[in-house]
Parts: C-alpha cells; structure tokens; sequence
C-alpha cells in the first residue's frame, strides 16, 4: 500500500530541501511539493518539523558470532530490531570462519542464520582466513551469490588471521573480481609478543589490553596493508581505525591516490582508554580492538571525520554480557571483546557530531549511511532518497531529549557502555522498503521483513 | 511556461538515477517516475542517453578587470555566453579593488557591469586590499547587499596584496560575519625579490615566470594563510593551489580541523611548466599565477582531487589576447597573467577526468558545482538536482567527441590554451531558472537573464 | 707559564680517551701518554677521575641589553665570571640594535662594552632591524673587523623586526659574504594581535604570554625563515627554538638540504608553562619569548638533541630581576623577557641530559661546545681539545652533587628560574686559554683576559 | 718498531689541524708539534700537503658468501688488501648462516675463512635467520666471543629471513644483551609475488629487478623494522636503505627518539636504475638489493648523508664476475646480487661528495669510519686519530687524479660497476695498528696481520 510522507525536511549527504516523499511498492517514486495521490489505501504521514535521512547503514557489525567459546549474544531477531530503532535499516555482518573451517560452508552458515530471521535489510563482508585454490573458487561462488566485499585480519595470527602472503593473493583476486577488502590492521606478532610479555610480569587486568596493542601495532598493521593494496592494485578499507597514528599512515596513502577508505566506530570517537582502567574489573566491558585509546586521539578522529578523511562510522557491535566478560579475570587476553552500539550509534553521532557542533549534518548522513552505500555496491538503492530508491526511511525527530540505557535497549546485553549518555534526537518512524517498522520509537513491523542485497563488484 | 524533461539520467555530486524532471517558474517541482503534467505549454524534452547534472559553477573567474593598463578581453555578455555553453551556469567573479581604490565604489562598478549583462546567474568574491575602519564598514554594507565571500592577495604587495596585518583584520572581521575568505598564497616579497633577481640577470623570457614564483613561493604561502585562518578562526579557501608542496602545507592544516579548503584550476591539472617554454614568446599565452608547474605536481592533485582534499575545480579564467601578451615581451613580469577556461572547464574535466578513468562522475560534480555551492551560501539553491532548487540544469552528452579550438569559442579571446584537445562530452541543452539557454551547443537564451545572487554568510 | 694536565679523560664530541696535555703559551702543544716537561715554572694539575672537556659555547647570550626601557642586569664582568663557573669558556653576544639606531654604532658600543671587562673571550652575532644601503655598507665594516654571523628578529615588528622584504636582502647580502644568519622566528604580526586580543578580554598576567606566542606562531616563522633561506641559498641558524610544531618545519627544510641550522635553550628543555602560571605574579620570572610550551614538547626535543636534530643548546641568557619584571603587572606584555642560565646551562645539560641518561655525553659537548664552534667560525680555535687549539679547558668533577640557588650565584640577578635543581656534576677548574680562571668552583683568573674574537666567514 | 709521520694535516669526524704523530708498537703515543724521538729504528714519514684520516672502516662486506649455489669471488686475502688499498682498515662482514644452517658453526666457519687470512682487522655482525632456545645459547656464546652486533633479513624468506615472531625475540634478546640489530628491511612476500608477476609476464631481464622490490617494499619493511626496534626498546641499524619513501619512515622513528640508526651503501648514491637497463645483459652487473633506484632519490639521500641523518655508508660489497651474473640470463631473479666497492668507496664518497662539494669532509670522515666505530663498539680504538688509539692511519692525497677500472683493481671480479669513473684523491700510505700496509698505493705489508676485533656490547 502507498505511502505518503509529507512537510518532512529532506536531509541527504548532500542536499537539504522540504518536499513530499510517495512511495509506492518498495521504492520512492515521487519527490515533490504538493504530491497528492487518489488511493483509497494510501497512508500518509505528517513530517512536519522532522529530518528524513536515508535509512543508516552500519558497515561492521557482528551478530553471529563464536568466539573463545562462547557466542555473541544478539540474534538477528534481537540484533536487526535493535538496529531500526536506532535507524539503522541495512547492517554488513562479518561472516568470520576462521582458517580451520570451509569458507563456503561458513558463508552459507551465517547467511542461514540471517535469512528469515531478520528485521532489515543485510549482507556480509566475506571473511577470508586462508588462501588456496578451494577457497579461491569458494568465494568466486560467493562472489556470484552476491556479495561484494571481503574482510581479512592481519592479526589473530593462525586463527582468523592471514599472512602477508596470502593477504597478498587475496587482493589480487580481489581486485580481478571488483571486489574491495575490508581489514582489521593490527600487527599479530606484536599484539601476541606483548601479550605475553605483560601477563609474565602480572599484568593482567583489562587496563593492560591497550598497552598490549598500542597505537605503533596498528600504525604498523595500517602501513603494511595500504602497501599491499598499493602493490596490488586492490581497493581497501580499514576498520575500526581507532589513533591518529594509523590515520597518519592512511593519510599518506590516501594522498598518493591509492584507493584505500576508512573506517573508524562509535567508541573511538566518544570513550577513552581510561574506560577500560575502571576499577573492580567494570573495565572489562570495554575491551574491544584495537583498543579505546588516550584522549587526545579523538581530536583527530573528529577531524578526519569532518574532512571526510574518515570515510564512514560504524560499530564493530560484538555484544557479550558481562559474565562473558568475566572469563577474561585473570587474564586479559580472554575478554570476549566488544562494545555492542548497533542501536545507539546513529543517535550518539548525531548528538555529539551534529547537534553538539562537531560534524557537519550532511557529513553525517554521508558517513554513516551514504558512503558506506556506495563503498559496498549498495547504492543508490541504499544510502539515499531519491526517486527509484528502496523506500528506507529514517523520520527523526530533533526535538526528542533522552538518555540512554540497558533498561530501555533492545539490543541482548546486560549492559550498555553508554549508559547514562545523553542523546539529542532519535528515530520516531522508520520503514523498511517502504514498510513501516519504527512508529514512535518502537518496533511495529515484520520481524522477518530483511532481506539478503545481492550486490555487484564495482571495485575493478 | 513549464518544462518536462524526461528519460534522463541525473547525476549529482551524491547520486545517479533515471527520473523525469518537472520544472515550473524557476525551479524543479517534481522528480519521478513518469511524471505527466496537463499543460498545453509544457515544453518536453527528451533526453534519452542523455546525463543530466545541475548547473555547474566556476567559483573563480575575471570578467571585467583593468590590470597592467589594459582590460580583460571579456565582456559580461561574452562571458556568460560561454560559461553557458560550456555548462557553467554561476560564476562568482573576483572583485578586485587595489590598496588605492574606494572598496565600495569598487563593488559597484564591478556589479554594474554585470547586472543586465549576465546570461547566467552570477556573484562576487569581494576582493580586499586594504583593512581600515572605512573599509570595514564598506564590507558590512557589502555583506548586507548579499556578498558572503571574501578575496585577499597575500601576493601583488603594495597593490591588490594585504599585509600580516590586515590579513589577521579581514579574517578576524570575517569570523565574526561569518563570511568565508579566499586567498591567493604566493610570499609577496619573494616573487618581488626574484623577479628582479631574474630580469637583473637578463632572464626575461616567460618561461622564467615559473622561476620567479617556484612552488615554495606557494607554500609559504599557504602555509602562513593556513596559521592565520587556525589563529582567527576564520574559515579560509585557497585559491588556484598548483602543486604538491602547497597541498602538504594545506593537508597539514585540514587534519588538524582547521576549516580550510583548497581550489585548484583546471589548467594545473592538465598543462605543465613546459608550455610556458614554448619557443618564440608562445610560451606567453600560458602565464598565470601562480604559474603552470613541474608535471610530476598532476598527479599529487588529480589524486587530491579523487579524494576531495581538493574541494573544488575553478578556471582563474582571464583572457587577453596574444597582442596584449605582448606587452611582456623582453620582461615578463609585464605579460598579462591568465589561460582562460571558463568554457572548456566542465569538458576538460569530465574528459581528461571521468571519462579517461581519473575521476569519479559524483566527485565530477561535486568539485565543479556542489561544493563550490555549499561553500559560497548557494546551496541548495544551486549545486544540485532536488525539488525547490532553480532549474540550473545541463543536458549533457557524453556521446560527443570533439576538439577544442579557438575558432569555434565563444570566450573573447584570440587563441585559446587547449587548441587541439580532444573532448569526450560537451552540454547538449542548459537551462537558467527554467528557462533554455542553450540548445545543440548554442546559445539561444535571454543575454540578459543572469541574476545577481544575493547570499548569507554561513561561517560562523 | 707552561702547564701540565695529568691524568684526566679527555672528553669531546668526538672520541674520550685518558691522556695528558701539556699547554704552552696560550694552546695546546701536546696530548701524550706520560708527558713531562722540564720547566721549573711548569704548573701540574692532577686531573685523576676527572673529565676535561672543551670549553664551552654559549652561542645566545645577552649580557649589555637595554630593553623596554631598562637594561638587563649583567655587566660583562658579571656575566663572564658566571659563565666560566658555568664551565662556558666563550659567549656571543646578541648585538641589538633596532631599527632607529646606527647599526655601525650600535656595533662600537656594544663591542666597547665587552672589551676590557669580559673574563673570557667573546664574539657578537650581528643584529639587523633594518636594510638599506647605508646599513651594507656598515655591515661589510662588520664583517671585515671579524663577525661572521648576523642575527634577525622576524617579531618585534618596527623595533627590531625585519620584514619579508629585508630579511631577503640580508640574506642576499649574508650568502655574498659567507655569513650564517641567526634569527629569532615569530610572526610578528599575530603576537601583537593577539596580545591586544588577549589583554582587550582582561587576560593580563604572565600565564597569558604563552597564548599569545603559540606554537602555531613559531612554526608559521620557522617556516618562513626556511623558506627564505632556501630561496636565497644563504645559511641559515634557528635560534630558541621550542616545539614540535616548529621543529617539524625546520625538519622539512633539512631534509631537503637546505643549510639550516637548529639551536634550543635550556629552559626549554626544562621547564614547561606551566612555571609562567606560577600564582602571584611569580610566573613572570618565566616569562620569556618564545614561551615555554606544553611539556610534550621536551620530549621531542630532547629526542632531537640526541639525534643532533637540534644542532646546539644556549640560553638566551637575560637576567632582570623581580623588580624589573613587576614592570608587566597587570599587562604581561610589559615583562621583560629572559630566564637566565649562562651560569648554569653547562651543569643542567650534563645533569638532566648525560648524567639522567637522556644525552650521549659526545652529543653534549658537540651540543654545548663543538658544533657551535664549526657554526660560527671559531673552530678548531675553541670548541675541541687538539694541538694547535686554544687551552680553554673545563676539568669537570662527575662526582659533584649540589644545588642550583640564587644564593651561591654568581649571575648579577635576584632570582634564579632553576632554584633548588639538583645537579650531578660541576667544573673543577677552568681555563681561559691556558691561564687558569676558575678554581676549585671559584674564579680566581684575569677579569679582562676575555679577547674579542675575529673570526672569518665560511658558508659560502 | 716506532713511526713518526709529520707535518700531515689531521682530518678527523671531528676536528682538523697540523700535527706530528708518533706511533709506538701499535697505537697512536703522542700527538703535537714538532714531535722527535731519538730511537735509530724510528721510521718518519713525511705527509706534507697531505691529509691524514684515521682507518676507514667499511659496516657491511660480504667476503666468504656462498649464495644460490656458487660464491662469491673475493678471498679474504684478495678483500682485504683491496680494503685496505682503497682506505679501509677494518671491515664487519656479514656471517651469514642461512636458516636450516647451525648458527654457531657457521660462526666458527666465517672466523676460520677469516683468521690468519686477513691484512687488516675484522669482525662480523652475527646473522641470525631463525630464533629457537638452542639458537639464543648459541648467540650468547658468540657474544661472549666478542660480537656485539647481530643482523636480520626481513626478505629472503624462508632462507635468510626471519618472520616477525622471530623479529621480536631477536631484538629482545639483543636489548637484553645491549647488541645492536642490524636489518636488511624489505617485505619478503611482496618481492616474492612481485618476482612471479613479472617472470609470468615475461618480464625476465635485469631491468625487472627494480619492479619486484619498488620503494613501497623498502618503505614497507623499514617501517615495520622501526616499530619492531620502538616496541622491544631494542637498538637498530637499517643496512643500506636506498630511497626517500624508506628514508622518510626511518625519520619518522628517529625524531620519535628511537634508537635506530642509517646506513646507506654508495651504489645508492651514484649509480641510479637506467644502470641495471642497460643493454645486452649488462644491466646484470647493477643487480643488487635493494635494487638502484630513480635518480630523484640519490638528492634525498645525499641531503640525509650531509645531515648525518644517514650515519654510515658502507658497500654491501659482495663480487660476482659476469659469468656467475650470466646465471640469470632468463630470469633476473636468479642474477647473484653485488656491486663490488670495497676498494672504491673511500675514494668515490671522498671525490663525489668532499672534492664536488656534496660533502662536509668531517662528515665524510664521520660516515665512511667514526660512526661506525662508535655503533658498532670499535670506539675509540678505530674510527679517529687520538693518542691511546689503533695506529691505523691513511696518508691521503687530495692532489691525485685518476680513473676507476677493473684493470687496475685488486678486488677478485672481472668487472667494476664504476669503470671510467673518475677519483679526486687516493690512499698513498695506510698503516694496520702501526705497520705500513700500503706504501704508494701499492699493497706492501702483511697478508695476515689482520686481527679479528672483540666487541663489547654497549647498547643497553
Ligand atoms: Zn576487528
Ligand atoms: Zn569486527
Ligand atoms: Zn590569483
Ligand atoms: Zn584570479
Ligand atoms: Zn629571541
Ligand atoms: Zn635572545
Ligand atoms: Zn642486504
Ligand atoms: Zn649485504
């Protein structure tokens, strides 16, 4: 059935204007002042002193997920309501065998879980752990079934990790295929050798996590992985970029016209390393990696991000309850790392980018929706309002004043690192394909609505 | 009467779609899917095959200017003629008062020369060089009449040229008008102090011009534009950058988040210094300032350009013809500094960038249109293609092959820079607020329709 | 009267080995194993378990200085004698005249200061504030009577500032001639705007003179002196220089092999501004341009020192008394600036440089000795221990612990900036070409021994 | 028996002037003026207009080397005497066991080649291409025995090379044991996938060498190297680095304050990549790696050098006469790596960088012998002239002029890589710890003096 937005403010990455939205079916396919439509079944919808921004895209999140024994704890259930709540309408999942399991069999794995079982719209960054001729014509299959992109890890060494050789062949395909990569740079020797070194001496508390891959192990890891993509020809995009230190290195490939995009998430530009350093081991709920950093790199993660040096703003949502957390007391090498925020990201980057005056409101939308949309093959079917587009749409509300909290998330985690965290604006409706599943803050639509996006290498 | 034009394929700085375009009075009313409109005077155009972008903007040229005792070859009406036909729809003209004349009586004359004049819509950086009480209120009235941009020559001392002094006063007074200031960056003394150096040591030709303002002439400065626009906090816009000691000074400051953006034009991207070294005085017609540069600089800025740490593609557009070029013969500080472009810009760049594969088709539009928009106040008036907008639209062929010659410009000038070039891509049909301007190439339209574009400052 | 020095370890910026030196007339004749010598006037000093280390530069003092309508505290009798306490066997003397004075007289003055009354031997560098041809032709006297480095300030504008244009001249003229030139690197224009700024907002005390000289301020200088210095292919010498910000300018030029020399001053490596925000007008004793910075900074120049990034470390002694600073209470741009350590300087740099692991103590004497000698024309003349050389020598006792106090000082100045600082080492005797002036740490020689020393030009 | 040599002038990293020297059994006795000695075995020399140098020392030769399946050419009889005809008194030869080889026999055999077979003293950096329990045992034996530097290859995988897990415990365990790492840093994987791109291309000619190692796979390893040194605290010593991009990565430790030091081979500074393209196979004589680079770099280089920001330079001398080049006729990657310079290299840094004026001539002193000394713990026995240290002393001639060939070298290799080339001086008399070796260029003393140097650890 039709659907009629009206007096809304259109907000875009690039254009800002008042116009009435018909959708008809799944697509917008009208913009335009005055729309009127004579159909008995037509909904309408008053936007009156409401944003609409194109439904948000979360590039790195994590739903399913084995991990030191134990899983993540959201379902795609859990995990894709939480995210429309919070206007994310399309999330990437990272489908991560590691290199003792068939990559086919994994992909089909996490694409199983997903299917049926998700609010939104989603696909997957192909995780890629080792390289032979199987696995090579595995992910020409998967490439074929629709998904555009790869991830690797440089570190979690033998485990999700790949070597440089095999990072190497994994580029080249890439860039044979279209296909950008995506990777976690972290230097695996570094972190293990440190690791080690800081439990032998007794350190062993979540405030040693950073000291265990500090801001030259992924500086490393950063510099080593836009060589490869330079030598190969490849496009990359590093996640999480968490310190100025590895920005600088980007930076420096960046400028040499190399085709290498950054990422960085939600918790590096808000929380700190000394988050982790809280007593009685509460420091624990923030472990993830690369870890919270010192302070003064949030300066220039802003920055970056204003300039659009940082090219999108993601999660790397990993949720783990607190007693997950705890397997890591004594050790804090067996933290199950995360900083879940697939629900919050959208709000928090409005308030403490826009809102508070630090990022520009189209830079926003660029950032955490439209490039992301464009990077990954989805666009413009996502990441945009514009006739012909899938009807994903985001009725925020500027006014909404509010706080956050584990008693009001949806996301499953018995915890929240922003709790308490003001937030200055919020989704009040938001459609799936032209569906409504947010009204009024709340999920209302189809849990099973989401689709798999086929989508197409563009990266040659 | 209303206009309808169908089956294109519109293109922005953001997004890439097929929709029909519904123009009424001035602006775009409708985008959609088979839009239909009962109007006997509906005007349809067809533009099958065609790409549509919004109306591009040159947010550097001279038209009228009195400089070495003669005159710029252009006319408003000659100009504006072949900004249209080139696709430029706005130019935003430097106004260039020297340290003698009355700043005010200045923006008069400049904008009376226009107004009436113009086919396209036009505005003025207001240029300053000088900063005294009278000025300062001159410049408040300026900003009042709809001018959010300034102009400021760290060169050309004693003449167009600011000193520390008053350029730390214009910014300081912009900051609190929240205008924008674009700057020249060349170390006045430096080019003085070399100049003289070379002509004492009987080095007179024009292929000494680049060696009398060598690329650390630019850096400085830059460099020291950059620490005064982060001192004042003042919003700062380079003007015509033309090599990559000067992008470094730049880039160091935009990661800082200092607020400054970077011009640069089309001749530095695609002529290089051997040009002005062309034999018997030929070299002449390819002097501007600052000057065309070692060739390994392209690269560094169509690969800053790609990433968009250039913001925007400007012409400096300037012609004199080759007898006033002449006046430099045996000193060629005396050559009149300009390679006019401001009907080849769009072309060159959509050639030589999009359609050679050394540029992005949104990032296309954004460098010769959206960005300039948004930074000058125009936007969303200008710079995109969204309901509300003015019908500033370029029916674009990229079908067309072509060379580009002196014979067949419109520009007023007698040779042309780029004689010869090929061109992928030229303007089919361009429309002003709604109304069509050019039609097969050809200038059809109302001499007289161009606005003067009132603006608010932005940059607080 | 011949003297025999046994048994020490010779220690310069080169090489450190045990032998002895036998000193004849005003030099160094011999360095052997076992010398003796049969001269019943010969002189023996046992220098077991002692180092003997070139006397040593201090390559920025001022001793006469009228400034801000008073004059800073030392007499060249004062000043020298504290100096070889300090273990400083020779000092060159800014000579500033400013821009009204006859900088012929200026010369005359200040060198008739010094002659006569200084303990131990100096030299001048030649401060211009002004270029015409009068001044040429006084400078080429100047230079000819043996000075062969000048000094420019880029702040102090209209006093003993020079502009962009006459810094090119000096340059020109100092690159004919051979002479290094030395300047003071600050933007003049944005300190005095920023004072006003500062002192109109009621931000009067001393804790506000570093926001009014930031590091932005230095490096926008540094990058500029660079500059012109690589444009005119003179030599150039940074002095004071106190950040990152401006080291990373300075760096740049080096790199590319411009001829640019770097010298610190030793509260900079130090102290941090914090000590200018001493409560009760306390800070003022701190006050001194450029300012001490954010205690980040030491580390990068301490990490400088060491490499020999940073070529030399002086003072830029300049001692006013309490009295004289309360001139700026209530408009801290009225403090006289300086910190003194000319007495000091030597110990300080052992003790937190070579003796707390910081420094190689072959970086120390090249930094505090050596390198200045080569710089500024004095070398092998002063600066090493060699045959042939002048027997300025400091017997230095490692074992020494004591404190630094206004009280035992020797500095004509009621204050000491470094009151209460341990120090780990101190000169036990001291020579002033061969004639003993310091003994057991008391100075016990020929109060004018002190020579002008001639020195000719070399950086051609 | 006891060597006068007089009226020399003295040149060392440090300091120049006029002296005697008098050298009794094998060490410098006394330094002065018009030194006698009344001893009828007294041999004098007089070295009137000439310089004397202290003992060049070359940081990095391959003598005994048996490498893909052949040796190289050089004896340590013919290496030697060639050394020290071209200045150089003491060598440090790479031992180089490869990875399936015991290390402390490899040691045991490259000491066996050398004893007894050397005319000037020696010693080795200790390769280490594996790291075990068994391993670490065996370096602290040779450490004990008198080696305190180690080297690493972070290329040749599998072979000579070590992966970044064994990286980490070398450099701890010679943080440990205070010896210095030295590092050939090229990323291992990227030349081998380069190597098998281009041979699959059919890219087999020597001019492809540069191909599979571009400045990317240099720039690469020596930044991985610095963060390596930075995380262990370790110190280091990159061999010779060949280009700016690798150049720039090592600054960026240095001014970090990272104990990482430069050496750079004088191929690298003369000879550019159109060497190793020459014609018919002649490019083969210019194989070596990393390979020649584009001339631009030799400007950054020679700038580093003259800025001390490059410490040493040193040969890699490795000889394969063509016929074991012609190995690799069909596929370069099987050319035996070499450009002899062993007996060139003082002469060529001396001519091209001292005589052309490139090159301060205590900076000359201080790259090619004092630096090395110091690093490598041979200070103040080897490196300078100072009473207490090795007579090894070169009598040099300033006045000489000749040509480089291959026919008058006494280096075992049918060709020289710099034939024709002509020197601006030459070696006339060089002593081993006291005794004449070469006497008018000629080698004239005994093939066995040579003595293998005990090193002590220094680097804590
Ligand atoms: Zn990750
Ligand atoms: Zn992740
Ligand atoms: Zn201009
Ligand atoms: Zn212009
Ligand atoms: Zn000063
Ligand atoms: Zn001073
Ligand atoms: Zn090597
Ligand atoms: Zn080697």
């Amino acid at each position: 059935m039709p659907l009629l937005i009206k007096n809304g403010e259109i907000i875009t990455a690039d254009t800002r204007y008042q116009a009435d939205i018909l959708i008809q079916d799944e697509t917008i396919t009208q913009i335009g002042l005055d729309l009127e439509m004579d159909d008995e079944d037509l909904e309408v919808i008053d936007a009156t002193g409401k944003y609409i921004f194109p439904g948000f895209i979360d590039p790195h999140v994590h739903i399913y997920l084995p991990f030191m024994g134990t899983f993540a704890r959201d379902t795609h259930t859990t995990g894709s309501q939480a995210a429309l709540i919070g206007g994310t309408t399309t999330f990437i999942e990272m489908c991560c065998p590691n290199r003792n399991d068939d990559h086919l069999e994994a992909y089909n794995l996490w694409k199983s879980r997903a299917e049926g079982h998700s609010a939104c719209d989603f696909t997957f960054h192909m995780g890629i752990s080792k390289f032979d001729d199987t696995i090579e014509q595995q992910l020409k299959e998967i490439v074929e079934d629709g998904i555009s992109s790869f991830k690797v890890f440089l570190s979690y060494k033998n485990f999700f990790g790949v070597e440089d050789g095999e990072l190497y062949q994994v580029l080249t395909l890439a860039k044979k295929l279209g296909v950008i990569v995506t990777a976690h740079c972290e230097n695996a020797e570094l972190v293990s050798q440190l690791q080690q070194k800081l439990l032998s001496e007794g350190k062993t508390g979540p405030e040693y996590h950073e000291k265990s891959r500090p801001v030259q192990v992924e500086a490393e890891g950063t510099n080593r992985f836009a060589t490869f993509v330079e030598m190969t020809g490849a496009t990359g995009y590093i996640v999480h970029l968490s310190c100025e230190a590895a920005l600088n290195r980007a930076m420096a490939a960046k400028s040499k016209g190399v085709p290498l995009y950054i990422e960085s998430v939600i918790p590096h530009f808000l929380l700190d390393k000394t988050f982790a350093e809280r007593a009685d081991f509460e420091g624990a709920k923030y472990v993830m990696s690369p870890p919270l950093r010192e302070k003064s790199n949030q300066k220039a993660l802003w920055a970056a991000l204003e300039q659009g040096f940082i090219d999108t703003v993601g999660t790397d949502h990993c949720p783990f309850d607190i007693e997950q957390k705890d397997m890591g007391r004594g050790d804090f090498t067996k933290i199950p790392n995360g900083i879940p925020a697939i629900e919050d990201r959208v709000n928090l980057l409005y308030t403490y980018g826009v809102s508070r005056g630090n990022l520009d409101i189209h830079r926003f939308v660029d950032a955490a929706s439209t490039r992301a949309a464009k990077l990954f093959g989805l666009f413009p079917r996502k990441g945009t309002i514009a006739v012909g587009s899938d009807a994903d749409l985001v009725i925020y509300d500027p006014q909404y004043r509010g706080t956050i909290s584990v008693k009001t998330q949806t996301v499953n985690n018995n915890y929240n690192g922003f709790e308490g965290w003001e937030i200055d604006g919020k989704p009040e409706t938001v459609t799936v394909r032209g569906q409504i599943a947010v009204k009024d803050g709340k999920f209302v639509g189809d849990p099973a609505r989401g689709q798999f996006l086929k989508r197409k290498p563009s990266h040659f």
